[in-house]
């Protein structure tokens, strides 16, 4: 039974969506509560908001592994941040919040995206109910491996949590139709957990169409390590399309075609995401995977 | 006569594409010169690269007027910046400069677009050469009402200018065909530049379709000043289409929609470009206009 739900925005100061739709939604309530449990707000990151930043010191959803948490001798704006919100949501481990949903946006062209990190019948009838009623939606998963205290996700804090990921929105601007497919799809997130927790769920499809994280890949870089090539204009836009073997997924600045090596065809998610380039990440690679609803 | 160019690049810190063709050019400089001229390039607030913001605490582009630049007591980076770059390549008034190229990015789908702030016989062939050789670039003309000395640009250090300004891209992001139709411009800048020089500026089109500034139009705003709407996603990516009385502007967030209440249609560009949140504003309001080549 979920009883507490908090929705939060602003993680990354620089993606306004969430935060306005916070703003929203604080405004009337109402429309995000249902029968069966309590939802509230948090704005996660307004120190970065406020200077217009994804974040001011540290990247705010690196920061929630148990460790860190734990650890007083942290004292960045986000370490320090990272620890408030774990005691306004958590504490981790035996958390007052139930479940977390995290509004995200990318600049990549990844339309309304679901972020499932973890496995289980009531994610995979989430993500049913969620391809049923808004058939745009995507579903990535990339389920968490490790123990969730290890995980760095601030969504970790609850036993439960999804990711609002859409764009493209470019950093710093609200987008109208991004900015409603994050409102509806949490609507209906809410929507399944008022469902789930009243054991109403409707008959849903069988299975649902989803893709699985593989690895990040970079950016062609110089012999010193200085970024030398850009996404090959083939592959821009094309999140959640086939990217074969030879296919083009960079140009070099001096000229050079790069291609995917790979032996078998994957699929792109966060292509040239602005917030990768601090790490010179590229894209994600995924595999087309089907989730069983039962 | 234009005997000595200056490309400049990185004028905004977060705008990477001028940033990276000026790394390109600067590994290969014969590209960029012609016979009768010499090209120079400038990498203009690399400060504001290195922190990833379109500047450290004034906008470069803004620093330019003869007032500013003479004022000692001016200290901030970029006013001190924008000394250095006049003794570079001006100063202005006596400039070393014959012609600047700056260029520019926005986060709006303005397409590759020249922009002009001069009037005169070399902007019109300039402009009807640029459209015969690259029909996709729009020409947008704000051309200068006052004397240059009280002009803010960094282009207006040198007598004679113009603006390569391409779209859409994220802030902090490097798009191959934002990369392309950038460089096929300067390109074709350079090149007229110098059949100008040589006297041998073919036949081109008698008129030229363009667009003129009239104003910049501000997002709706609550009692106290705050941000409450965003554009409409109707008008949303329709730079320059025409903008009809009556037609919906904004949404604010609590749901009303704003219609454009003027007389006449009008255009618009720069149609919510992340960088003027920063003073709250929607876009720039542009009339329909002719060049007359001769």
């Amino acid at each position: 039974m979920i009883k507490q739900v908090a929705v939060v925005g602003g993680t990354h100061g620089n993606e306004f969506t969430g935060i306005y739709l916070l703003k929203k939604w604080e405004a009337e309530p109402k429309v995000i509560t249902r029968p069966s449990f309590n939802t509230e707000t948090l704005f996660a990151n307004p120190q970065a908001f406020s200077q217009n930043k994804r974040y001011v010191e540290h990247d705010l959803n690196r920061c929630f592994d148990q460790r860190h948490l734990e650890d007083d001798s942290l004292t960045s704006i986000e370490q320090v941040r990272a620890k408030e919100i774990n005691a306004l949501l958590g504490p981790k481990g035996q958390p007052r919040i139930d479940f977390i949903i995290d509004l995200h946006t990318t600049t990549s062209n990844m339309g309304p995206t679901l972020l499932i990190t973890q496995k289980g019948a009531f994610y995979n009838q989430l993500a049913a109910y969620i391809s049923m009623e808004m058939p745009e939606v995507i579903i990535s998963c990339d389920e968490d491996h490790k123990a969730n205290e290890d995980h760095h996700f601030l969504s970790s804090i609850s036993k439960n949590s999804v990711m609002v990921e859409v764009g493209p929105v470019p950093q710093s601007v609200i987008r109208h139709d991004v900015f409603e497919a994050s409102e509806v799809m949490t609507h209906h997130i809410l929507d399944f957990i008022e469902l789930y927790n009243q054991d109403a769920v409707p008959a849903l499809p069988e299975t649902t169409d989803a893709y699985r994280f593989i690895k990040s890949i970079s950016l062609p870089v110089n012999d010193d390590g200085s970024r030398n090539g850009m996404i090959h204009k083939d592959l821009q836009d094309k999140d959640f399309t086939e990217i074969k073997p030879g296919q083009p997924l960079f140009l070099t600045f001096d000229g050079e075609v790069v291609t995917y090596e790979g032996e078998k065809s994957v699929y792109g998610s966060f292509i040239n995401e602005a917030a990768y380039y601090d790490n010179n990440l590229a894209m994600s690679l995924l595999e087309k995977i089907t989730l069983k609803t039962y």
